[in-house]
């Protein structure tokens, strides 16, 4: 049942990356359709991918964002429970949830590469190239972006944590417009990785992949929207067990 | 169950203003993601704050403003009804409510402003710095900017009452579209404030916090944020009397 | 109960008019937030206003729109069932509704008005003072503009005289973002009027309201969106009774 | 039963193909109201069209697209089930339902042009006057513009045969903001048809129609939105079957 997971984590933040990293492509590509558009386009279309993945995702409960699994864990909750059975909250069960969704990022990524290919071989500035793949901060500076990408992934969590109180009555799209929410705003300095799965994958592919006139992955600023995204679901999963 | 009530106003008004007045300052402040977007992100943004916010609220019924509050006083409606118990409506507990609000507010604004401290800290336009905080009229007319703030909150107030009667089926969606709606259109003469707290918790964060540049924060024009909504509440309520 | 009926299609009527005139105002009024705004901010906020407006308009099923009460008369259906016993079509019926509907229309456009006075007042070309009331073409063909409207309105009660042959499971949502639908596409040539009352209450505010620099309300186009949506719908009522 | 499901098809995929020409033609041709819009306008629009579309063809299920009639082949779904009975998968069914789909764009397409017929007298660009009807490459590659095509409709098509794993509790919008989250970002290099009849019936329509200064309507590309598609909907389909 934790293979059926690791595979469902695989698909969900395949399809996620997939479809967020095209959203990206094409807004900032030459001679695409999107080439242009502006942040609405960005949380929308980031909003949608996720709802679109979060039905691939049926058999892990569709985490498909390590701060949502470490959340879960802080407070206790099962990851999914399904006819199959329950996957209880542990370490492990995480660890596994996790390397699924690094695996997915990093493979959506790529195959949004594939999609673009024509695109990509035109070439763009080299910040503009790694801003399609991998978040970064508008200005930079490692203690105020950590606090933003805490802050963000604080809602979130959060949210997903206490949102089983009301009933949504909208399915996944919940979720989705929740991401587009904080995505309008808090998205503005940091562009919200708010899920380490979502800026390291791509990194990872942005570091390996072809891509003309590319220059480094950044890696300085790559720890930030992992360490960042965990604080924040850490204090989530906090404020839930005081409050819940 | 007051005191549930008073701190689940807190965290739901807390979360609505963080997330609006991040898209505020998305938009209006140099060098974010979101830079010069339109109103479409602005009304949107908002709408989806309330969205977010009202799961979060679900111990007090997610009033998140006092004119809700207000409305609900007038008619007579039970402010929450939880498995704890049900919260009736009185002046005493609308204080309670309202307290909870403008401290929310507050809160929420100052989250914001840590979201966006390196922004912040470019400085923008005193205009512009309040206009991410405060709502303000286009142009300036107290009874006539009064009587929009009426207008909007009326719409908001009387579907708040009405709703009830017929199925939306979309669950906390459906007050978040209206707020859409509402900023779409009505938000045109002076930014649709429609809560007394949205407005007033951010006035008093944009006059205490250290905004480089900043100049007054317009208390001149607070009572109307106040006075109208209110207003508007009250005629929703009357109305939702006669018609209900 | 259709005394009832009559004042809840004003509410809800009126409601709609508000909400769609003021984004209307907004955009092409000098000084106001939302000015300039495009297309998509039209198309969302008149669906949203139609969302909003359903809710208000519970006592009458909310036909808001003399295409919707014709088509339901073509094919038979009962105007509304509730509680209070059930509104069979009839040619008196439709002429309460109607007669409630383009009350609620003049009601709605002179509340937008008042909502936004100081921005009337600093005026407007003439062409965009009539633009915020009433539709009119992008290329004037009385034939030709009869067919646009035509086949818009036949979209809409064709939709609305099968929707519930499909759960939704969006409530009042679905038909306004059908509404969404039909605007941003067929909205092109005549700015989707696909209701009479949308245009000609409105259309009779612009004539009777003191209005700076405004010229005729174009009385020779008005009997147009009023024939088209009329064609529509009897169009769509036949085609459903043939196929429902 | 299959004759219903074929003319079910044809009105359906004609209310899509309507709705969805008139966006792109509102967008493109001069002197409309939403002249010049940009993608987000067109995602949004498209994705409404097929929401709308739905509720129309509910007769046969409301495929609309025969890469998604192809998919349940592949993993033998059955094509529909209502109250008058089943349409078991069959390749003799498939041909039923993509022959109304096939009917219904070339239609649909027709009844747009009908809509905007004094805007496409006033004549466009012959690239852009095709670009209305029919999908065509930003940078054309017919392998790499063919892999496009496969991987967006290899997402629709997973997420359609997936989808009843999850409650998505919002009926037909589901699938429309799927089409609109692939839109948003995997529509940048081809336009995104993602289904032959969407992209071959208006093909033919712009064939035969009397377009001022129209030339040829690129029937070397044709084949990659027909042979992309269904390639994308069998892999789609042999996932489902290893996953689900």
């Amino acid at each position: 049942m934790l293979l059926d997971a690791f595979w469902s984590e695989v698909l969900g933040t395949g399809v996620l990356l997939l479809l967020g990293i095209a959203v990206n492509a094409n807004i900032t590509l030459p001679r695409t359709k999107g080439h242009g558009n502006d942040w609405l386009l960005t949380s929308l279309g980031w909003g949608l991918a996720v709802f679109t993945a979060v039905f691939v995702a049926f058999r892990s409960g569709a985490h498909l964002n390590p701060a949502v699994t470490l959340g879960m864990l802080v407070v206790g909750d099962p990851f999914v429970t399904t006819d199959a059975g329950t996957i209880a909250p542990s370490v492990a069960a995480a660890g596994v949830y996790v390397a699924g969704q690094l695996v997915g990022a990093f493979a959506g990524a790529v195959l949004a590469w594939v999609a673009f290919k024509k695109h990509f071989d035109l070439g763009a500035e080299p910040g503009a190239m790694l801003g399609i793949f991998a978040t970064g901060p508008a200005v930079r500076s490692y203690p105020w972006n950590l606090v933003t990408e805490a802050i963000g992934t604080f809602v979130l969590v959060t949210w997903v944590l206490l949102q089983d109180q009301t009933p949504a009555e909208i399915g996944p799209l919940a979720v989705a417009l929740v991401v587009v929410a904080i995505g309008a705003g808090l998205g503005g300095p940091t562009g919200y990785a708010i899920n380490p799965a979502r800026d390291l994958g791509p990194r990872i592919a942005h570091a390996v992949l072809p891509l003309p006139g590319k220059r480094g992955s950044d890696w300085r600023y790559a720890w930030v929207p992992v360490v960042g995204p965990c604080t924040g679901a850490v204090l989530a999963g906090l404020l839930v067990l005081a409050w819940r």
